[in-house]
């Protein structure tokens, strides 16, 4: 069976290592036959206040929300696999990505009903971290994502088969410039054996 | 010694019980003799997204940021005090206040510097959750607020005298309607006990 991806990701810069995973994630999808819509939540301008027309009517799981929305939703809809790349800024997604959920996974649609519409989809959260491994573990940082993204969003939403993997390390001010180019291969190696390890087939 | 607050509130509608909260504190900072800098993300039109202008130049901490950080930053350095209040959605702040901390905490300003430029600064974190508390306990994830912002923000940047404090409760669809103007006297009163135990004199 051929499956579809929802491959949605975050960042400024079109030229960035989270742009760079998402074209490896995209370019294997493929590779395996697979369909893939390609949010770039950047790129598409989405727009991350919620205002009160997606605001949720906690006595109204039928309501409409706004056009953007329900066009995002139908996005998710359509998706066997929701892969979502991003950088961590402050422990958490950027704004962007955050007001994304806000918005498009609200009541009625992705929670808030007895039989979860989304529950049959799998999940991978793809988190690009600058920090390496071992001074978010110092810190007690480590499952603040998991926690906040699998079971908070994911897990909440009824979608049992959804992971947090992070890679570590992206932040390269602190190699030399002649060993940039390896790390940043390093990376997306790394990066590569997440989605290849994640990804159903 | 007159304290000058920075009240930052996020919440899409003016009549808002987060709105109301920011009222209530702001009342009291006033009444107790000090001046206050009312930051409405909502109602400035603040843009949540951060964009290349924006992002940290690990190798330039004096990099001038956009216009609009710089003048967000001016209003942070003129306060002794800071106070957010907002709603909980997904176990974490709206994106209009994560990109405000996204922009606007940024390497060189909030950290990245010896002598950390926020330090003596006292933050309060008022956060407004829907769930009852022990629903929250039940799925794991009180710890989760503390540790993003407290530790993941304050503390990076330096600031020991900090604290998230949590009003549960404010979703009100499961309270009978006779009943929620009584629940709401109740839920601000909870939030004027924590602005009186919190903010210093």
């Amino acid at each position: 069976m051929t499956r579809h991806t929802l491959l949605v990701h975050a960042h400024p810069r079109s030229d960035s290592l989270t742009a760079q995973v998402a074209d490896l994630a995209h370019a294997r999808l493929k590779d395996e036959g697979g369909t893939v819509d390609v949010l770039d939540l950047y790129a598409e301008g989405f727009d991350p206040v919620l205002r009160p027309a997606d605001e949720p009517d906690w006595e109204d799981r039928e309501k409409r929300y706004s056009p953007e929305v329900h066009a995002h939703m139908d996005r998710i809809l359509a998706a066997d696999d929701i892969v979502i790349v991003f950088p961590v800024w402050w422990m958490a997604p950027p704004a962007v990505l955050k007001g994304w959920i806000d918005r498009v996974w609200n009541y009625g649609f992705a929670y808030g009903r007895s039989k979860p519409r989304l529950a049959a989809k799998r999940m991978l959260w793809l988190a690009l971290m600058g920090n390496p491994a071992e001074e978010i573990e110092h810190l007690g940082l480590s499952t603040v994502l998991d926690t906040q993204l699998r079971i908070g969003v994911s897990e909440y939403c009824g979608i049992k088969d959804s992971s947090v993997r992070i890679v570590y390390g992206t932040e390269l001010s602190g190699v030399a410039k002649n060993l940039r180019s390896a790390r940043v291969a390093e990376l997306l190696a790394a990066a590569d054996r997440i989605v290849d390890e994640e990804l159903p087939r």
